[in-house]
Order: structure tokens, then sequence, then C-alpha cells
């Protein structure tokens, strides 16, 4: 298939990798060009604005860091949406609020292109092995329609309802990520507090009924003081602000994600921001 | 061996049955009578208090269902303690605060009497069968001394430390169970308002790496809207109360904590007190 | 001097109309022109669209509900900003935030336009008879010239820094409002609940040193249970996700108020959004 | 009249010597004795227990730091209920918990003895002018009786119910205080970081409707970062543990009493205890 990528940072350049290696055709576009090299010294093609990716694809894929740079991309000056045709698809794997998806998706549908919300479960690893997970909304042809490059990155694709669905799904996952290590790491502090020892709190803890099983990854570099990131603490904190949005747009309250997210506040605060989000516990520990 | 029980609700009269098939000779007590009577026909004896309890056993368990009431019959009119006898052990199993477990630890060695805090962790079933968890504070000797009675009644003895660290670990273990219900209720409420199914909430949630398997044993009741109490919400609601205490005796800040005790309150205070605890999803989606 | 309105709600019908009796002349616009007709019998002239009232004006004073209504009016099409002229200030009295403020204050300043943001403390009643406060971000010079206006339309103005420090002093303010609020219910329902009269509990509190003056407006009303609404709740509620939003941009955690925002959106979701924000009280209450 | 006095610390010793200012007959007793040197010189006459004091008095004052400290006093060996006689009249004006209270009239009565809980609004600088001002619960006859010594020690008495709602008024009180303190030092934090000066600040909030008038007298040492304690935060943290105990006494669910309680508990960590409890600004600011 002719597919378009923008945005070829940690997660995008890995995903994209693999759709070469499936046998797509590939036009791909980053804000800097020497990201793009490996890709195109694997076949890709350059182009050199959002607007020019489109021309040719079948399917365009974004993978952005934030709503800004979504919007910027599609509608801005040489932005995609203005030049793509009706009938090509845009699927937009960047984790957003909701409700921003709903109006490009709205935006897209105006033009007569098709749209889907992906974001994707998972890290640099499982994206680098094409074993990412899809949240999707959007139509059941559109999913059909992309389902091949949903399987050349993924393992599984979560069709989950409509436009923003995808999205919608993404938020939520993100806060019970967010809320499960801030709530175990207070949990140690306190055993720690009460006098029992690291070692007895994981072990009863961690591989147990009462604690989520993605823990066990973090065991070690916890044991280790280890903070390096898998994922940056300020990035939890800004996907708990993106939570706190979707929720305020819903009518939803939630006061454990909105305490949880000033907990994080209060780590960048304190100079956590650059460490892996499991470093709330190092946080707590030294309050 | 010789054994002393007093406590005789749901926990401690299948916890008491269980030393009875283990061979134990045992000397019971109970607030009302009533209750023991089952035990009594399969060999047990009564006393009519807790001082008349203690007279022959080598090992006194306690199964109580908060600090007045194991204070009560351990140093009130016909207290336990006042007519043990140097040597013997006292193991309680209530669950109580860390603070007053090494309370009465120092009250028993006082009068050279040793002390166990031993509370279990598992509700009626794994009390039934046996399989308990032992969370243990005490010294080694003391625990091996229990350890066949241990053996009886549950599956895994925990030794955590000294006096007061198995209560300890026991409100470490609530805190997480307690937290971790009250996220993923929100986190379900949170999708729901967002327009997600329920079925693809838990579909996505229950069983993944993000929420803790107990989840697992819930999703069946909570589908069909059934909240017959396994755990009553009330009980989990005192039970953060004691967090709250024991964290507040060990100076620990604890937000999350204490916000999630507030919402297990005003669930209570909107009448899902004899819920079980896992209708705090229903209030919060009432809410 | 030659002023320009637009935005003739509650708040800016009667501050238009005290520009017009301070002998000023006036140029008004309003989504729907019908908020407008009492202006024009008073000699205010009316102007077709946002652009067409910045003609002759020396000072464009903009009163509008939210970020997206400013937006809208002074960028899209036919948005004033596009056909000021270099040298005429624009005099934002929206209720904002810093950082949409900010932005306005780059746009205008991009154009040669100067801007101050000048959000009012007070409401309906000292709207109507110019009484008035201005909090005002933006250079001396330009607080000089508007001076006159700010005269005819409040009685103090305070200049507290630059462009964006206007509208930071009114979130701050807003915090204290709805937290004090909120704080000063649960402590009212807390009393209750330990058997205390309403009337012994407001007695010690109101007019005494703990509790902010302005709950004594409040107090008739809330022994009535009379909440008609002098500030609707779930405007109070939108408020604080501005003050979350700025915190959030400014990286300043703050536990109380994202708490408090969740309390609001909570008692909104049981019903209480269109009553005076002061029914936090009857939902802690209801609880 | 002749009255007994137990517990001369900062409070309590300004309060006797009121009392013997007045003309009163004074017995007094203490955990140590040094601090009745003066009082005695003064005429005051020393009990050695206080069993001792309660021989010959009409009325019994105790002024304790905590719930365990009057246990003890009054229920101890040589405790005063023991040995006091029907008709005399024990005034507690400890800050306890409202049940705690409650038990301490039902211990009192149980003995013939009668009592009223009369906690103090004020600290040291009103307890030596004598303007404390008491809230009492009791009997009407009770109140009568000790009116001559409140008014010796105090400006005002509210007598607002029978026994426990002396003590309740007072830990609303306690919640007011320590919530608005906590919500201003918030507010303050998160105008400077938006940029606002502290002058900017206190200058448009203290004195004004929005914060209770008790920050004024905070201004000046919050300006110089003095924070030398009339209160210490500690005080403060362990007074909201007394609310957040009586909240759960009552079933009044109190998010923001609790959030509070743990910022001060958060304060105490990171060394601000021996502070005053404004120093919860500059804990925040820190942040």
């Amino acid at each position: 298939m002719n597919v378009g990528f923008i945005g070829l940072g940690i997660m995008g350049s890995r995903m994209a990798a693999n759709l070469l290696k499936a046998g797509h055709d590939l036009t791909v576009h980053n804000r800097t060009k020497e990201k793009a090299e490996e890709l195109l010294e694997r076949g890709a093609t350059w182009a050199a604005s959002p607007a020019a990716v489109v021309q040719e694809v079948d399917i365009l894929i974004t993978m952005l860091a934030h709503p800004e740079a979504v919007e910027e991309t599609a509608l801005g000056d040489e932005g995609f949406l203005v030049t793509m045709r009706e009938g090509q698809l845009w699927v937009d794997s960047s984790t957003l609020n909701p409700s921003f998806s709903k109006r490009m998706a709205k935006e897209a549908n105006a033009r007569g292109i098709r749209f889907l919300d992906a974001p994707v479960s998972g890290t640099k690893a499982p994206a680098e092995s094409g074993d990412l997970t899809f949240f999707v909304g959007g139509s059941e042809e559109d999913v059909s329609r992309a389902q091949p490059l949903f399987e050349a990155m993924g393992k599984a694709t979560k069709h989950v309802g409509d436009n923003g669905m995808g999205t919608s799904l993404k938020v939520v996952v993100n806060h019970m990520l967010a809320t499960s290590m801030a709530a175990f790491a207070e949990g140690v502090a306190f055993g720690e507090g009460l006098g029992l020892s690291q070692e007895v709190l994981f072990d009863t803890l961690i591989g147990g009924p009462l604690v989520p099983a993605f823990m066990g990854a973090k065991r070690e570099k916890l044991e280790a003081g280890d903070y390096t990131p898998d994922f940056p603490l300020k990035w939890m904190q800004k996907d708990m602000q993106m939570v706190a949005t979707a929720a305020y747009d819903a009518g939803v309250p939630m006061p454990l994600a909105n305490l949880t997210k000033e907990l994080y506040q209060a780590a960048v605060r304190r100079g956590h921001g650059d460490e892996d989000f499991s470093a709330i516990y190092e946080d707590m520990k030294e309050d």
C-alpha cells in the first residue's frame, strides 16, 4: 500500500520501519529531516512538507507529541488536510484528548477525508518488535482498510467505537497507569515508615493479586534506585492533564485522578521530571 | 497442642474448625455462645470467659473485630492477660493498628507472656479451606512454636519482622486493596462518561497488566450490578481509618489514602455501606 | 474619547452604560443585536461586526465569556485585530487564562496594537453602580491612557504588572473564592453532623476572623436554603478549570484547588450547576 | 469560689493567674511542680496529685494537651474522678475529640459529678489578658455556676449545646483555621508562580473580603519569612487529626479537611513542624 507517515520520534520511527519491513511504499516527513535518514536508506521517500506527504498515499499515519503539533501539521501552512483528497484515510496514532480527536475527525470529514483515531498501548520495545496494541475509533470499513498496517506495527487491534473512542480508551488506560503507580509508591513508603523492609513489601505486593502486573517490570530498577526513564515522569504528568481535561469535557468528577496529577506535578517541581515516572516513589520517600 | 480460641465470627469459626480437624485440643470462647455450638459438637471445649480459656492452653489465638474488643477481652474484667501464665503464647490474628499491636505486645511481655501479631490475608472461602496467608510479627522462636497452627489454618506464613510488623503489612495491603478498587471504579466511570461501553473497558482493563488481578473475581458481579458483600464497604472504610491512623502514628503523609478514605465515607453516607466495597463503582457512576 | 465595546452580556452592558454616562462616544457590537438596543437608544452607535467596531475608536473594550469567544472575535472572519490600526489600544476585561492573555498580547503587539488585560472583580451590582475593581496587566503608559474608562466603570484600578498579570491576579482571586466557599460548606456540614445547630455555627463563624467577609452576604440565603444564583456554581467550576490550567502552565502543584474543582464538578453532576455556587453546602449536606 | 486547676502550661498558667486576680481560692497541680511556682507565690495552694486537688473545691478546671493526658489525670492512679464528690463540677478546657468529651461526661455523671466541656478560642495573648472565648457544652445550670470563672478568664462564653458540643465547635473552628491558611498559602504560591509579586498578592487579598481577617496578623511575619511559632505547625497537624477522627465518628465525609491534614503532615516531614503553622506557605513555595 502507499502509506504516508508524519512524526518520526522514538515511537514513530520504529512503527514506520515495521511498515517498510512489511513491504509497504512509504513517504515520510518529520520536523527535522535527520530522524528520517535511516528510513530513507531503507527505501522510504522523503517529502518536504506535511502537504507533500499525502499526494500519492492511500493512508496517512501521524504520530505526534501533542495536540498543538497535530493541529499545526494538519491545518497550518502546508498542512496535509488542505491537500488531501476525498477518500484518503488519516490514521492519527498520537495520544490526545478525545474532544480534540473528535474535532480532527470533523475537520477531516468536512473535506471528505476519512479518519481513525488509533493511539497505541506500549512503549519503545513493542514499537520496535511490532507488538503494539491499537485502540481504534472510527467506522468498521476504515478499520478494515487500515488493518494491514495495524498488523505490520502491532499485535492487536481493538476497535472500540466511533471516532474519539480510541483516544478515550487511551486516556482511561493512562489514568490507571498513573494512579496505580502513585498508590503503590504511597503504599511502599507507608510500609517503610512503619518499619517494614522494602524487600518484604515488594515480595508481598509485586506479583500478587493486589498490585498491577506491570509493577513486576519496575521492581529491579526500583530496588536499585535506578530511575532511568522508560516513560518520563513529566510525560505522565502531561498525560494526567489530558485525563483531567477529558474528564472536564465529559463532566465526570475525578478526585483521585486530579490529586494524582498534582502529586506528579509536585514531583516535577522537586526535580524528578526527567526520571522514570516510577520516581514518584523516590519523591514520596524523600518527603 | 492445647489451643485456646476467642472470637468465633465468620473468620474465626472457620479457622478454629481447621485447628480441630488437624487434631488439636481446642478450648473456645465467644461473646455469644451460640456461635460456638458447631465447634462444641465437633469436640471443642467451652470456656465461660476469656480468663477461663487460657488455663490449660499452650497457645491462645484471638480473632476479634476491632481494637476495643481486643482490649476488653485481654485486659477487662475476666480478661485473659490477667490469668495467663509466663511462657504461654498469645497469637492475635485480628486486623488492628500497628501501634495497638505493639502496645498489646508490651502488655503481654510485661507479664512474661509471649506475643505474635498474625493478621490474615484472605476472606471467608480461604478461611474455610485453610488457605489463609498469615502476616506475622514477633520472634523467630515464637513463630516456630505457632507454625503447626498456622499450617492448619493457612497455606503460607510470612514472618516479616518484630511485633507490630505483621499488622503493619496488613494495613499496607488494605491500603492497596482500597485505593486500587477506587481508582478502577473512577477509571471505568470515566470511560463510560467518555462513551465507551462497560464491556470494552472491562475487556481492556481486567486481566491486563494495569489492573490488579483481584479485579477478575469482581467482574461478573460488577456486570450484574450485584453488590452482595464479600467484604462490606463500611469495613473497607473502617480499615482505611486504620491506615490513616497508622500513617499518622508513623508520620507518613498519605494524600491518596486519605482522599480514598473519604470517597468510601461518602459512599457509606449515600447508602452503600452494607454492599460489597466494589459498590464504590456504583457510587461513582451515580454521582 | 471614542470607545468601542464588544460583549454586552450581564456585565458588559452595564459597563458600557457607565461609559456613555461619563460622556464617551461609544460604538458597540454583540453577537445578538437585541442586547444592544438600550445602549443604542441612549446614543451608542451600532457596528455590524467586530471588525467594524474598531474603525474610529481610540480604545476597544471586550467583555466575553470564554477564550474561544475572544479568539473568534479577535482573529476570526471579520475579527477586529485584522482591521485595527497601529497605536489603537485593546482592553480585554474577559476572565481568561494568563497564558491566553499573553498570547492575545502577542498577537496584538505583532500588529502594532497595544494591549491590556483588565479583568474585573465584582458582579452585576457593582458593574451597574460603577464600582468594579480592575486588575490590569500591561504598560504604565497604556494604563494611563485607559484610566478615564476604568474610572467611568470602576472604583479602583490595580495595575499589577505586565500583560497577563491582570488575568493572573483574577485567577488567584477565583481560587480563594472557590476554596473558601467549599471549606466553609464542609465545616458547617461537619458541625451539623456533630450535632451543632446551623445558627450556632453561623453565629460563631460568619463575621468572625476565621471566615472571609464575603460569607456575610451569603448568610441570609443559606439560612433560607435559597440558591438563586448570584454566581452560578457551574461558572465557579469552569473558573476552577481555568485555575487548574493556569497552574499547569506555570508548573505549580495545587492539590487543594484541584480537589475543590472536583467537588464543584460532583455538585454539578448532582444537579446544582444552575444554583448559586454556595449550593456546594447543600450538596455536602445531602451527601 | 474554691477552684481547682490542673494543667499549667502556656495557656493554663495564664488562665489560672486570672482566676487568682479575680479573688478566687485556687488549688493547683501540674505534672512538673516548677510551672506552678509563680502561682504559688501569688497565693495558690499546691496539691501533690490530681486526687488531692479536688478535696475542697467547688469547681475543677483542667487544661491538658491531649486525650491521653486527660484520661490519665482523671481516671489513672490518683486520678481526680475517683475522689471527687457528688455535686462537684469538672470543667474541661482541653481541646479534644467530641466523642472523648462525651465519654468523660459519662464517666463523671456516673459518679454524680457534673461536667462541662469548655475549650477556648484564642492563644497566649488573650489567655494572659483574660480575653478568651469559651465554647461550652453542658447544662444551663452548670454553665451559670461556672460563669464567674469564665468571666475571670475570658470575654465571651458561648453555650452551644449539651456535653460534647463545646468541643465540637472547637474542632470546626480548627478546621476553618487550618484549611483557610493552607488555601491562602496555595493561592499566594500560585500567584507567585504566575509572576505576581508577593506585595501585590498580599495587598489584594489580605484585608479584603476573600480572605479571613486573621491573616492580617500574619502578614508582617510572612513578609519577613519569620516563622517563629504563635501556634506550631505540628499542633495544627495534630488538631487536623482530631478533626478527621471526629468526622469519622460522626460519619461526615471531609475530603478537604483530610487532604489539608496531609499537606500539614508533609510539611512536618520536610522540617516545618516547629515553625508557625503559616510555614505551610514556605513549604508550598519550596516545593
